[in-house]
Formats: C-alpha cells, structure tokens, sequence
C-alpha cells in the first residue's frame, strides 16, 4: 500500500497508528519534539524522504514541511493548528483527514455543543458563560447547582474542567481555569458513562464499534469494558446510532471517539467527540476484527473499511496511569499482567513517569464477563499509586458465596415458586461444581407477569446464555420466557401432587412450533444443569473437556459398582439411596 | 522491560518478532545485510547502542559485534554459525537461547531425525546416503521407491529435497543436490500435515498451542487452518503430546515449530523441527491469547509464558507468495482481503518480489469453520500466479446445495430410520433459513450402533456445536448419542402408529441423571432446528439478533390475522392449514 500518511502529534496513538501502519507497508511520517516520542519509535524510515520531522505539531512551518513529504495529514491530537491543516490542504493527494473544518469545531467544545444541538444530536443543556464570578452565579441560577464550569479550549483527561457546588468556589474555579475562554453544562446524574468508536470513510459511508461502558478515575480514562451490558436491549443499538448520527455531520475521514453520558431512564447524552482514535477504544487491537487504528488508516486512505465486530466474548481496557516519577510501580503492573490470562500488555515507550501520564494500557479478553473480572482483578489490586478496594470490588468483584447470585452470570436459574426450590437446587450444585456463574431467583409466570416479561427481555443484554426455568402444573414459565428471549430455555417439569408431574411435563414440552423449551426429565434438574454446561460448550469450547471428564467420572463410579457386585455378591450388595 | 534482544536474521520472523517487542518497551537489535531488512524496518532504535548491524548473520565478526550490544542472542533462522554462538553464549546476561547445541542438532537434519529417534519421538525410517548412484540405490532397495532424497543442512521451503519415484532419476537428483551432504527418508503417504508450536521457558516449563493442520504447495507452506479438526478425537492431543516431548529433548529457551505427518490410521511422524517461531504460527497474532512471538521474546528473557488458548473458534493463515516479480499481484490480493470480514494483511516491506518468496500472508478469523472457508474463498480465487479452481474448492468449497450436506457442519441433524425424514425435514429448513450450515443422515441406535458410536464420540473434534437426534417408539438415539458426546442433543420424539407418540417423548425425555437430551414437543423438528439455533446463540452471539427477528416477524404474522380477523369477520374467516 504505497502511501504515505503524516501524522500531528507522536503520543502513544500515533505509535498504535504506525504499528498498525506497518502491517499494511505504509509509510508514517510523525511530527513531534525530539526523535524518541513514543510514535516515532516504531517504523524506521524506509526512505530519506519519510523521516520524521522534529518540532512542535502546532508550529505551522513544520506543519507544511511535514505536509511535503506525505499523500495525506491525520492528527492523533485535536489541539491543532486548523487554519495551517486549511492552507496546506489542496497541497495534498489525499488531502487532511479528518477536515479541518471538522477539527476546529471539535476543539472548541461550545461550538462543538452548538454544532450537535443544532445537527439535533442529544446533549444536556450547557450556556455561555464569561471569567467572571457575576456571569458564573447568573450561569448558576440558571443551570443549578452543581453544574460544570469547563474550559473550551486545550481541554483533555479532566484538564480544564472544574466542578461548581457552591458558589463559594467561583474564585478557586476562575484562577484554576484562568485566561480560558469558558462555557458551562448542567450538572448530568449519569448512572454510567459510555462511548462508541465510529469510522467515517471519505465517501461518507459509516461504521461504529460496539458501544462500552468507560469508568474515569481522577477525570482520566481508567477501565473500559467491551461490549456494553444493560438491562434494557435496545440501549446498544440506541448509543451506536446517536454517536454515528453525530458523526454524519462532520466533514473528513477517520475515527471518531464519541463519549456518552447513559441516564439510569435509558437516556442517551452526547459528551464529547475526539477527531481521532480513542482511548475508549485500546481494545479493539486484541478484541475486534480490525482495530480502530487500522480503521483510521483505511478511511484516511479510501481503502475498504474493515469489520468493527468484536471475535471475543468480553474484554477490557486499563489504562497505566503514573502515579508518581517511579517507573518501578509501571513495570510491576506490567509484569503482574504476563502471568494473567489472556492480557496483553502496551507499553508506550515513554521517557519519563509523572502522576496522571499515560503509560501504557493492558488489554484483558475473556470468554465470559465473569471470567474477564476475574483476570482484571489482581491487576486492580496494584495499580500504581494503590487504590481503594472498593474500587477493585466494583469492577472486579470476589465471587459470591455458594448459595449467592454472581454479579456476570451465564445462567439464570428461575423457577415459579419458592417450593420449587429444593427440586432446582441440584442444578445450581451442577453449575457450582463446573465453575459456571449463574443466578438464581424466583420468577413467576402467574403471579409476577411482569417481572418475567423484565426478566426474559433483558436476559441476552445483560450477558446471559442459558435461562434454567422450573415449574409444577400448568407450567407456563419456561415456554413464556422463551417467547420473550433468543435465548435457549431449559424446562424442567416439576411434580405436584396430582398427575405425577406429567402435567408440567407436557405444558412445558409441547410447545407450538416457533418457540422451542428444551425439556428435561420430570424433577430433573440436574440434567437441566448439565444441559446449560452443553449449550455452553457452543461458546466455552474448553468446556467440552470438562464435560468430557464428568462424563468419565460417571463411567467409572459405575464400573467401581460392577466391581463391587462381582466381589461382594448381589445378595448382599446394598443399593444407595 | 528493560532488556535488549539481539536476533541473527532480519526477515518476516524478526519483523514480527520486533512488532511483539515493540509492545513491552524491549529494545531489539538485528543483525542481517543492509539497513532495510523486513525486520529492520520496525523499531527505531532508541539509543545508539541499540542500532542495528549491518551484515551477514553468518558472519563470526558481526555475531560478536552484536553480542556486544545485547542481554541475550536469538535466532529467527537456524542456518547460522553455532560455533560462533557458543563462543559468545558465556558472555551475555541471558545467554543464546534456544541453546547452540540445539541450533546445531536442529540444522543438520539427519542429526536431528538421529537425536529425535533416540529420544523415542515417532519418526518414519530414514538412512545415511552417500552422493552416489551406488549409493542411493541401495537405499532405494532398503526403502522402496518413491522416497526423499534430501539435503541435511541449508534446506528450507522444500530447497533441498527431491522425490526419487523411479531410480532414472538419480543423476538429476545429485545435479540438484550437488555438493550437500545427504540423506534418505521412506515416503510417508499422509493423510495430512499438522504442526504444533511449541514454546519452552528458561527454565524447562513447556506450553503448545493448539495443533493445526498445515497445507504445502510446491513445497512451501501454502495455508495452515486452526485448530486441527479430526473425526478421532484424541489426535489433537496425541500431536501436542508428541511435540512437547521431542522440544522437552532440547536445550534452552524458546519457540519451537513442530512438523509432523498424520497418517489415516491415527499415526504421527515427527518430520521437522525448527528452533525459532514458524510459519504455522503466524495465526497466533490474531487469534490466540498470547502470540509465538511475544512468548518467544517471554521465554527468552525468563519472563512468565503466556497463554496459548485460541480466542477465536476458528483461524487460517494464508501466506502471500511471489509468483514472479510483479509486486502488483501480490497488493491485488492484499487489497482484496481489506475487503474480506476477519481478514488481517501482513506484508512483510521486502524490497522485491520473486517467484516463491514470501511477502506477507494473511490470516482470516471466523466464529466457526463454514464461515472460515466462506471468507477465505475469494482471496484462494486470486493468487499471485493463478491457482487451479480444484484447489479453492478443495480449501475453500462452495456451500452445497439445499438438500446436500455442508462439508463444514456447525449441527448434526440425525434420524433413526429414513421413515422420519418428512418429520425431521422443517428442522433442515430452519436452519437453511438461518443460514447454519449442517449435516443430516441416518443413524440408527439399534441397527447401526456401530456407527452411532462414531458419529457420537466424532462430533464435537470434527467441528459440530450441536446434534439433532429424531427417533420414534423406543426413542434410544437421543439418549445414545447424548451418553457419547459433551455436545447438546436435541431430542425430536417422532410419533409413530400407536401410543401417539407418547412412547417417543418418554423414551427421550425421561433420561437419568447425569445425561441430558434437551427434548422438544412431538413431531415438532421445527423447534429442534429453532432450538438449535438458539443454543448456537452461546457462540455466535450475533444470532440473538437474527432469532430476535425471527420471533418479530412470527408476531407480526400473528398481528396480521388478528387484523383480518376484525375485518372479515370469524364466521367467514378461513383457518389456513
């Protein structure tokens, strides 16, 4: 692919840039101080026509020296010069991506508020506001209290941001954000917050990756967790269209991270856009069919945009932030991450630690959301700088006691009344015993519609696999939760007191066709539990193993029997109840 | 990780090998001839003692002068002085890993097959040959023809070996091998060629990742398609055994490629080993946990191994070859697999471009094989050079056409008697309008219980998720197949001239604990194929979506007739049936 791209700034994403560059033979050009930033120590020239060049990336004459040398300028830091990207764009085979135009709307975050507002895009209600405690209160009582003072300008990681809760702090908030032009947002209670990668190609096709929850700490990106989980289905969809519609009216090509606020009514806001790859999405290297670096360099170059589709279950993002000058604290995460499964570690290179830099991240992919909490944990255990353990508990909580609902299940066992229970139980031992996370609780057909409906329909989104649904009579629940899930549903007729249980055997197994149940023996939980590990080895192949040995183990506890009746005799054998 | 690595060779393997130190901050310094060596082009050294040596990695003064500069010596190529590397191996912090001694067993073949049969790894009969008419005759008369003549040091990519089929061949074979110390080998008549990487820690620990099947052409790895699938079920595990314990054999640290030979009754010959990350491992960067070159790196420098677990289901590496000078073909093809879902383009920079030198290769990922050999299809249509469409449909088949067995099946559709084929029928057309490839035959429980045994113990290492078993009257099938297989069986109970099918349902569904078949109403395949798609949701979560649809367009269908309903009235409407 005999291009060259250049690239303004050479900070850890212009670094991913040029790995990702190497793959496909591109030539990257980066302009940045010195001759070891972190993106300059990939690729080595192959020509003296592509070296890097050395200088500021917002000095404008090496902004056009670097502008000579490429088919195309991107910028991996929207605090650019745009009017210089303007004048040297028509210079360019391949011209500036994304716009300039685009590039100096995003970097004034109010004219990039309006330009949303204006394109019908959600944002939470912001206001001009001027460095001055008498504009700030009649900001205030306007938007209430808190509410955010930002900067608009150089903002980036929480910086130029400060948080007004009594007016007390006017003075503190001015001399903090000082000789800032200024606006304010109302005060968002998000319940989380979310962001979504979206490419945009240069004949404006549109792809986005899928949505995921970002956790900031001390206002920089800390965790991110792919794909987003939610009770309500339709909010992945709902946060993918909003950040593309948002992205269609933007000029250029490239990624775009777009930040969202998620309210706990399934409200979607618009925070920010970066004009650029995005923190929110480091995953996608390991994670996705093609990274969100690769993807910025198709679109820039109108090759075929590649596949945003996630090829693993769940993954993760943590960031290394430095907490102090000492690099030991950097390199004893990394070291720690080597012996955790399925991480990859990114370091990027830089010359010196300092609290609040970005150092590097390590990337944590899993087969189940569970699984994936339990390798990110021993990394949030010693985060450079330590961190309370509540935290680690939010994100990467301990496994519950037996007895105790998993927070990241793969089965919910459900059954239609608490007497049901002791029948069910064996089917949460036998998920027990294969190490499977799953939940149990009690969801009625007959006397809790509602919850069942809430239930079935958020089971796929909150991450579940296989629902295990128990009950007696005229046994409605599992052939009802089918009818409100993708999901496969496991019956499992109870036996009352009249009928023998095959009046819950035939409600449950003689399903119309279109919604299936998959029917165990009558008070057989057991098998239900055994046929949750199965449908699971669809998706956790290495459970066709451990499924393998149990079986196994079943064979020779028998043969142990044939065994015992050839030495003691059938007359004296006793049989075990 | 503050550790510099020197490699001796500077093609594609130390191209990536330096891509997977870029990511831990290890500094690599190569030694091969000129400044832009594949390997060579990515890191910039980032202090002057780190810069790379120019010359040969033959060469004692240049190994020296590396050794210089480095913690430890590594290898990509094992055609290099052994002697110089034992000199130099005291000297550095960390060694040469793998150790000289192995280098040197491993770069004379006949050493090698010597050391491995001592060892008591399988290898097929082989002899010492003098470069000789005589000679060679007589072991033509010790081996039969055909067999391989080959070089035993400086072959690579099938330089080096000549097939002797009929002993007028002799004289062509000495002209091509002239000069080369040789040796003989009986000719394996293979099923298939499979390889395992193989990665060893300083310390003796040994992982492997999964085995592959590998596919030569002319000689030189051609594709590789991972894991291995195999109707016995125990050959994955035999090759990975087998590979270990020949690598346990070896001295030092490091990835080792495994070659072997699978025969048809289940036999593995060892054919090759090389001391170094190979060509049957490049699938490793996208679809493994950890890659052959960051747990080459992490076992050299006595860091902890990391995983080798696939996370993808299913993976193939196609390598990019020159079919002559024309670099076009070889971006025709890489341009082609942007547009290919799950396809990864590596081109590895190399200056020019030859008949059968490697330039890249790609790798295609895919949640499951069918889909595999989907994408991989149209980038086997354009080769460089052409290739033979018996070949693409060999590799990459064309779907067969409804009614015909998918050679790639994801389920299992099974009947006890061709009698149930009109009641198992709508099963095969739920999945054809999901678009799930499958299989469907007979297999009888009582008539054919040999077969049934196969087929059961078979299904999960040939690649199927889920088996669909219908049976009428005694129903055994489900419940046999289910006792043999850690799959999911679905149980169809066929309703035969008595009992209603009654016989059937209680055949199937009243199994003992320990032994589940997920059971569906009476003569209603269409749930079991609904089912089954269902439980393929556990892996190939976007079906959620498509069964979602699914279920929308039934109660669309529903709503429709509720409308006609009120207006044509109920006592003109008409029940379609």
């Amino acid at each position: 692919m005999d291009k060259t791209v250049g690239i303004l700034g050479g900070g850890q994403l212009g670094r991913m840039l040029a790995a990702a560059a190497s793959l496909l033979n591109i030539d990257v050009v980066i302009l940045d101080s010195g001759d070891h930033a972190p993106a300059k120590q990939i690729l080595t020239p192959r020509r003296p026509e592509t070296s890097h060049v050395d200088g500021s990336f917002t000095d404008p004459v090496k902004i056009r020296e670097l502008a000579a040398k490429v088919d195309v300028l991107t910028v991996e830091i929207e605090h650019v010069e745009a009017n210089v990207l303007e004048e040297v764009e028509s210079s360019l085979p391949l011209g500036v991506h994304p716009r300039p135009s685009t590039i100096r709307i995003i970097q004034d975050k109010f004219v990039q508020k309006e330009h949303l507002r204006k394109a019908g895009s959600p944002v939470s209600e912001y206001l001009p506001v001027q460095p001055s405690a008498e504009s700030i209160s009649d900001v205030a009582s306007k938007l209430g209290l808190p509410f955010m003072l930002k900067s608009r300008t150089l903002a980036y990681d929480g910086r130029g941001n400060f948080v007004i809760r009594d007016l007390s702090q006017v003075e503190e908030a001015l001399s903090v954000l000082k000789d800032r032009p200024l606006y304010a947002e109302k005060w968002v209670p998000f319940f989380k917050e979310i962001a979504v990668v979206v490419v945009r190609s240069t004949t404006g096709e549109i792809v986005s990756y899928p949505a995921v929850e970002t956790v900031h700490k001390d206002n920089i990106c800390h965790l991110v967790f792919a794909p987003l989980r939610s009770r309500d289905p339709a909010v992945q969809t709902r946060a993918r269209v909003a950040a593309e519609a948002a992205i269609k009216t933007f000029e250029g090509a490239g990624v775009f991270g777009v930040e969202m606020f998620l309210l706990s009514d399934g409200t979607i806001y618009l925070n920010e856009i970066a004009p650029r790859p995005h923190n929110s999405g480091h995953f996608t290297i390991e994670a996705c069919e093609t990274s969100q670096y690769e993807n910025h360099l198709r679109a820039i170059l109108s090759l075929p945009l590649g596949s945003t589709a996630l090829k693993v279950p769940s993954a993760a993002m943590l960031n290394i932030i430095g907490a102090s000058s000492n690099y030991q604290e950097i390199l004893t995460l990394s070291q720690r991450a080597l012996s955790i499964q399925g991480a990859s570690v990114h370091l990027y290179g830089k010359s010196e630690c300092r609290k609040g830099r970005k150092m590097g991240h390590i990337t944590v992919v899993a087969p189940s959301d569970a699984e994936l909490r339990r390798r990110l944990r021993p990394l949030l255990e010693i985060l450079p700088g330590g961190s309370p353990s509540f935290e680690t508990d939010l994100y990467a909580p301990i496994p519950p006691a037996i007895g105790y609902s998993h927070s990241h299940p793969l089965v919910g066992i459900i059954m239609g009344s608490d007497s049901d229970l002791p029948v069910m139980l064996p089917a949460a031992r036998i998920l027990d015993s294969f190490k499977i996370p799953y939940e149990l609780s009690i969801v009625s057909a007959h006397r809790t519609p509602d919850r069942m409906v809430e239930y079935a329909r958020s089971a796929a989104s909150r991450g579940l696999k296989v629902v295990v649904a128990g009950a007696g009579g005229a046994a409605h629940l599992p052939g009802m939760v089918a009818a409100m899930t993708a999901l496969p549903v496991i019956g499992v007729p109870v036996k009352g007191s009249t009928l023998d249980g095959v009046d819950s055997l035939h409600s449950i197994v003689q399903m119309p066709r279109g919604i299936p149940v998959a029917t165990v023996a009558i008070n057989n939980s057991t098998n239900a539990g055994l046929l949750a590990v199965r449908i699971l080895t669809a998706g956790l192949p290495e459970l066709v193993g451990t499924m393998e040995n149990y079986m196994t183990k079943m064979e020779n506890e028998v043969l142990a029997k044939v065994d015992k009746l050839e030495q003691v005799g059938w007359e004296v054998y006793e049989v075990k109840r």
